[in-house]
């Protein structure tokens, strides 16, 4: 029997149901934080989160793949070899019944690196709660989001339902490097009529995302002894000749993003950074190496490959300008995102039922369009396989910073909302006792 | 019974005697050479050396002390504590009769770092002879200059004599970072009215060497998603920021340098370099750090102290004009060269005694006077102690680069040299045979 979600008592059936599960779930999410899972460490997060689903009774998935059985898929990017496998693990409940739509809930599991310990108030990987935000590395990016949607059908189920629809429970990694993750339950065959992904917005909803390429510059040259200076050259100071000319070349693309439907409002949305730096191997001599580690975004619409063959271009003419790069031009590895931007369009059924389900928990109407110049992994769904998504999630601050931290109460409304949609969206089924 | 070395006969049996050891001695460079011996790797080099002491009958002190045991010292730097003790090994060979001058035999065994090893025709630590020049990281700088030094007294046994003056031959470390290794030798007490270094100056006469200061600059700031870019600073751009403004004073050091006596001539003399550079830990986070490790000239007659001062001053005005380093301003740690530059005056007597030790290997009438861009440990000896020190040594080419070599040629003339060289400063008394 499939039960509706707009009769005003189940809905408060629902948000008490998860009041009631509040505490437990904040403890979870400070245990899930409590796992560093950075890129190539994720396994104990995985396995955290397949002993949750099977306590649950939740039928799960736990497989892993090489990248190389990916490589045909929309979207693909081969990290420079640098990822070898990789491994998903996917909670399914289904009612056998046929009613109801589908869903899958998404959200990736690694973190980025937490930098310089010294540099936090508290441990990053002991995460501690002051005013109402939880502290801690992956806190906000996306451990809440990923805990909420967990605990969102846990409260059904304590409010006496199941979902009526479908429901898979996504999780995946790599998300913040290449979406070879996101990938992965694709080519395993997972679909639904929507995607939900619970990315820190804010309980706002993302209208658009950048894409992004990643890319190392690997300058190499003849280094000597400084007092010769002349003779060598230094592959640092090269380097830094490189980022200038790609600092020019965004501020090109911001200028052309200016006419862009979703960005035109947006200060700066495409940002480049080289975020990583290592050259040279002793202080009186000249670096014969440098490698700098840049990513840049792109908008909704640009054809990735234009904009790497631009990326490519500048750097081959910064290289012609220079003494020492133009005979030895750096390399150009491409070592993560080859990623598409995306923008939410024709999906006003999930949309409505979201804007349903937000009122009900914030006395909102709808909640606020985003133009993100961020990405998450919707685009895999939305871009290639013609599945809605949406990203809607609780409120976090400073992610990928230090003092990395997700506002509590945000998480409670996230859940209600989660709750809500798919009680909404899949239907509800009764459960016994 | 001493002797005198202006005997054209004991001249030729000198080096007649060279020549006849020198496939040994050539042998015993690319044993040596093999040897890895960069910075806190020196120990199997100077076991090395102490065995190959010991087999000739020289009396030899091995001996470590803490840095800090040095601190008291002329020319000590501390090298931001991360160099803690310090191993020398000093063999004496003493007549005990009171003849003739004393004479200290100086080289470093420590080797600069070799850098990739793919950058070098042939691997680095497996010598190998091509054309007359025989490869390898420290072969030039400065192994065969130490080899030919132990060498040229072995010639004069072979020939029938030992110096009359007390010789002591060093085994130093640390030349290349803070010249720690010279320091603890003359903690020691180990003095000599000449002190000679063969470093590979090509059988020219350094006359005068610049000094150096070593720093790190330590960029720290607040990381954020790149998305946010205004919201955090990357710290790798600040650093640039900050290479630019050294580099700038650099020219104007350089300015001033057109007017000092031994370096009007010179070119660009006073050289910065950003030798190493480490920052940032995700390609999507805008950086929290960045070290970057810097070496910097300075003229003989110049301030250390005031030079030093003149750098911090430079970092600090760079940072007071940067939106972001004016919040959190940039660290300088002192890493090792403190290092004052030094000229050879009033050394006529031991100048002599090279020219004509040069003048009867080589045919010309005296060595070409240089004034060097880097540095080498006579300053200890000249600057502090009021030791002459010559520098004088065979012909290197690619020091501190890949595929560093020496010429053999120059080495059999250096050896014959620094033997005709003992001979003359020393005296000679004959041995037994």
């Amino acid at each position: 029997m499939s039960l509706s979600a707009d009769t005003p008592s189940i809905r408060q059936d629902i948000i008490d149901a998860v009041a009631d599960g509040f505490e437990r779930q904040t403890e979870f999410l400070a245990d899930f934080t409590r796992i560093p899972s950075t890129r190539g460490q994720e396994d104990p997060a995985l396995d955290f989160m397949a002993k949750a689903l099977k306590e649950r009774h939740w039928d799960v998935d736990d497989w892993t793949v090489p990248t190389t059985a990916l490589r045909d898929q929309p979207g693909f990017c081969d990290c420079n070899g640098e990822v070898t496998h990789i491994r998903s693990v996917v909670g399914t409940l289904d009612s056998g019944t046929g009613n109801g739509r589908s869903l899958i809930l998404q959200g990736h599991l690694d973190v980025v690196p937490e930098g310089p310990h010294e540099m936090w108030a508290t441990p990053p990987y002991d995460p501690q709660i002051r005013d109402g935000w939880m502290y801690g590395r992956g806190a906000g990016d996306m451990k809440a989001g990923k805990v909420a949607a967990l605990f969102a059908v846990d409260a059904l189920r304590r409010a006496g339902h199941a979902p009526a629809g479908r429901v898979h429970y996504h999780s995946v990694v790599e998300e913040e490097s290449s979406g070879l993750g996101a990938l992965s339950t694709l080519a395993r065959g997972y679909r639904a009529d929507c995607a939900f992904i619970p990315e820190p917005t804010g309980l706002g909803l993302v209208r658009a995302q950048v894409g992004a390429i990643w890319f190392r510059l690997k300058v190499r040259g003849r280094p000597a002894h400084v007092a010769y200076a002349g003779t060598g050259s230094s592959a640092i100071t090269a380097a830094m000749h490189l980022i200038n000319a790609l600092q020019d070349m965004e501020s090109d693309w911001n200028a052309e993003a200016a006419n862009h439907p979703y960005y035109r409002d947006v200060a700066h949305p495409l940002n480049f950074n080289a975020g990583m730096i290592r050259g040279g191997d002793w202080t009186s001599s000249l670096p014969a190496w440098c490698d700098v580690d840049c990513r840049m975004g792109l908008l909704p619409g640009d054809d990735v490959n234009a904009r790497r063959a631009q990326i490519v271009e500048t750097v081959e003419k910064a290289a012609a300008n220079h003494p020492f790069l133009r005979d030895t031009p750096p390399e150009i590895e491409w070592t993560g995102f080859m990623a598409d931007g995306y923008a939410l369009e024709n999906a006003d059924a999930p949309e409505a039922a979201l804007a349903r389900a937000h009122a009900a928990a914030t006395g909102e109407a709808k909640p606020e369009d985003q133009s993100w110049t961020a990405l998450t992994d919707t685009r895999f769904y939305g871009l290639y396989h013609g599945i809605p998504s949406l990203c809607y999630g609780p409120e976090a601050d400073s992610i990928h910073g230090f003092d990395e931290k997700v506002n509590l109460a945000s998480m409670q409304r996230c859940t209600e909302v989660i709750a809500l949609f798919i009680a909404d969206w899949c239907g509800l089924r009764q459960i016994g006792g």
